[in-house]
């Protein structure tokens, strides 16, 4: 929908834009109000390159879009009855919570053991353990390879399957080799289209999901859509859309809570919804509020760090894990929560 | 400095947290006030991991960070006396002007050609062209390594030291090898810091340098300065901090012009500014006005994007970049505008 | 606390500093780190013309406040065990739900007695009923005053105490002659002095509380209680605080939820919490998710816009406004999240 | 244009649609696209509760509006020819500065009668002063009706037309019986309807300007120049539009700079634009260079604080003040720029 400066184009306007869209296989069909005069765009308008060129043109005040940009993510596209499972889990019939630590200790591996059975036994179905770590400050400790033996090791001890953040190809490598079931983009990398591209190649054909988190900082909607679109257009569409809070930080709270993205989300895409509360709040004493927030909003899911002894963790672990007391208790309320909003069995929908 | 929840720490507390501190070999010194003790932390207070345990501490209201996080960047550091030169201008002592297209057409090389020429007599001194593109869209054109040879065909034809963006490691080592004198990274990636390491590393010891976007979303200026932190911290000095626009955008720009952390970047570190206005407003008839701006506020230099026939061009030229003539101006006023505010000759500083 | 730009004072900027800080009372404890010196400012340092003199000294960096800058609203104050009651319920030990039409139709009274009637069958405590509205938009409807009369009839039908927006001085006298219970103070007018201080004065020595929208736009929280702190400093400490999402709004909603503020704010001040989803969210579909989220975060109470026929609403009311039976639901779900996360019984705390 | 959530309405929709707008005296034209049906109302749609009805429908995805919301203020509305007149300038014509401290001291006046004089000698065309201050904090000096005395005394001595803030309906009357030329309504009122509308009755019929200063708070440029409307409404068309910065805040300034909006407030209205630098930076040292980044932006002035000694001021003074040797250098300045971007000789224009 092209709206013009002012009331109406003349015929030279008319004439040049009309040229422009026909070049895309469009054609512009006025429409003609009581004061103005606006030139609906007929066709496929999402080809940049045309959009560009009609904001280019000086006598537009700007385009409206109508269509959505997404073909894959779309809720009306053919993936729509498209269903992910993890952990014995179907997402959206049933909570789905993944849990585990931040960052694992290379050095003292039987934290994240004892973490493992812990998550496990406070009602979670997916284990999470970072590996390799993004850190604002350089000379921060980055993780360590060592640490995807000791995260396998707790995916046979426990049997639950996990989920660490993978940010260069050769990570993606080393972690599908190595039997991780969900691979997790990080909120700095949410952006980072050649890391996305490459994951939708490496994990085309095979069960693996993704988690993908939103970037840091507020962008629209259709931004983080369209970073699960750049996935999905290979081929794997078990793509997770997990907010985590965004920046700049309420002040007291690591992030800005973004949960209540999750009706919107659930709108124009038809991909589950899996929010994180311990970015999001940034403080194990905000968490168990911002848990149930998620589920209040519809998540299908939490993604939730937890860690035996919170003190002895590394990374942003003694800050913000739970206790596997507080996780379970979480877990507890959630599920409690869930079923309030969810009073029709699950197998009657 | 730690501000406790209440209003001075018990005994048991502040043991607690002097053993936290010392681990780090740091050391708690109390500052009592009329109604309130605070507690600095006297020593080394960067190391992440200390601050995360004391931040999960439950009598602990916040931490306030006294020291730079920047051990490179920093206008203290030893790096301070530091001066980059490109396309022969000595950033800091004369206005430094980049421009050309958004996106090299690698089935059109005439246009990339003319434009080199173009922005060369306009008073550029150094040329810019897209070879690989990152978009929000995955549909669209994301760029030709054929672009790549147009490019340095173009610098040879006019002599003038080329700019491109990188977005993966093979893509860095292709541009080196062709001899690409600035890597540019994009805002998309400014906290892909995988990226930045990799940049860091494959230019140790060269003479390249680096145009480092800050990111397409506002955080805080310590985030942008850190991931200049990431490419210095191999050897390499020479990042020059480009702003060019945050999101949310002002409603009729592509962006929300951010030139106006200059003299604030100024004050944290010793880099040189150049301001990408072309991105900022995003749109041709709002460049000129924002590029001044940049100079108002004290850039160093400017990014401007430039084609002998916009309305051809692809990726983001049809809408904002300027013409040659325009260009022309913009820099002739840009010009006039820097020796308004550096009064003194600048051999004479 | 005083951060200069080097890494310490001169003795001849040491003694401006301190001849500063003496003539508010105060004096300067230098604390000496490894590396970098800064200055405690010990004493009462909220005077602001201290802070601005400091600020205005070209060698320092920047001052972090250490006092809370609230005298009643501070949780250590003394006003800490102030219970505010409404319509029967105490806040903090029953949740609180105010709810009715945004704004009353004057030409129609009818629909507001039917949905004062409505509300309270479906458990609400308080009614709220729109007699003057502030508008974006010039040429809308701005309220009548017949509007209440309808209002203080319907409360007479119901037993329910009632809440109304006031603008003005003479809007104030107005309600308070009729006996509305509860000024509402609209997120426009949160940083209007003026008024803030007519109501404060207006309210002393009556049992009238006041709800306080939290203002339009996102500002920091101590923004926020700073306009609590206008009211209750003329001796009525009544003020419930009441977040109502701020702008920029999501793509989708009619502002960006602000409920996760519920506990910062709790941290800070001793205050009840009642959260407006309706205006959080905007439209009626979304706005049972939003309630639940409020009361997971740990809020008081809730201020829901509901009305019997929304269709035939004025105002906000066909956008936003719950139906009754939606209304129900909400109270009913509302009532059984609370119950989960206030376990213990009420009588027993 | 209505946008509905599905490929196009039913037949069923589409009545119900039809008839609210015919309600308000609007028609439907469906746009057939490709795909996706749109229909466009024809007719004022300018109406809030037509629009909220039409969002208040569970089928409708969004509702595009394509009218100006603005009946006067408008660039193509009658009064787009409209001058304003102050101090002796012609805005637009010839660079206007008003200038003057934030707050008038009642107790020290020779400061204020001082700083009037060296304004005027530093080129300024107006002087501002404040008698009446919003404060955060409500322990800090609210101003003094004192001061307006000193003001308009001061006004005398100089010749110059003066500037003052008015919050409450009497002081707007104080304000004009002495003899004010240009009302200011302060960032925390831009939304307070009430004020508005009281300020447009009081200066209808008289020659009085408003500075309307931009709401402290970042929102959309139509709620800003929707603040104007409220104004103009009452018959005096005397308004200039003031950007000053909003929140959050740059870490390092006071506020967001905001100067870059001024090429969209002047596609979107005819109303001059006024930049007032020091509140958008806060710091003195910062002034200079945002003041020009101001002119490169478009700006038809500058709002400017100043005080013969800035360390003696109350209010801001301290901290924001300009002495009167660098606004002498910042006015000369900012008048060299406005040259070069106004080659032209004003009066061949």
């Amino acid at each position: 929908m092209i709206l013009p400066k002012s009331n109406r184009l003349t015929a030279e306007q008319l004439a040049q834009v009309t040229g422009i869209v026909e070049e895309f296989g469009c054609r512009i069909q006025p429409i003609v109000g009581a004061v103005r005069t606006i030139y609906a765009i007929v066709g496929d308008e999402r080809d940049e390159l045309m959009i560009n060129r009609l904001e280019g043109l000086d006598y537009v005040e700007r385009i409206d879009r109508i269509q959505s940009p997404f073909k894959l993510m779309d809720k009306r596209s053919d993936l729509a009855s498209h269903r992910i499972k993890l952990g014995g889990v179907t997402l959206g019939e049933e909570l789905l919570v993944i849990a585990g630590a931040c960052t694992i200790d290379p050095k003292n591996p039987s934290y994240f053991y004892e973490t493992a059975v812990a998550v496990k036994e406070a009602g979670a179905n997916a284990l999470r353990g970072g590996v390799w770590k993004p850190r604002t400050n350089p000379y921060t400790f980055q993780g360590d390879v060592k640490s995807l033996d000791i995260l396998m090791e707790a995916s046979r001890r426990t049997g639950l399957p996990v989920d660490t953040e993978v940010m260069e190809e050769s990570q993606i490598k080393l972690a599908l080799d190595a039997g991780v079931a969900t691979l997790q983009v990080g909120a700095r990398n949410a952006l980072n289209y050649s890391l996305l591209r490459q994951i939708g190649r490496a994990i085309a054909g095979r069960p693996t999901a993704v988690l993908l988190k939103r970037s840091i900082h507020m962008g629209p909607l259709s931004e983080f859509i369209s970073a699960a679109e750049y996935i999905v257009a290979f081929g794997n569409p078990n793509v997770i859309l997990c907010p985590r809070g965004t920046s700049p930080a309420l002040d007291g709270y690591r992030n800005q809570p973004d949960e209540s993205i999750t009706p919107l989300l659930k709108e124009k895409t038809w991909a589950p919804v899996v929010v994180d509360p311990s970015h999001s709040v940034g403080k194990a004493a905000y968490v168990p509020a911002a848990a149930l927030a998620a589920i209040a909003y519809g998540a299908d899911g939490l993604c939730i760090e937890a860690h035996v002894e919170p003190a002895k963790g590394i990374g942003d672990d003694p800050k913000q894990a739970l206790t596997p007391d507080a996780l379970k208790k979480t877990i507890t309320d959630a599920k409690a929560l869930w079923a309030l909003r969810h009073p029709e069995p699950a197998v009657a929908r």
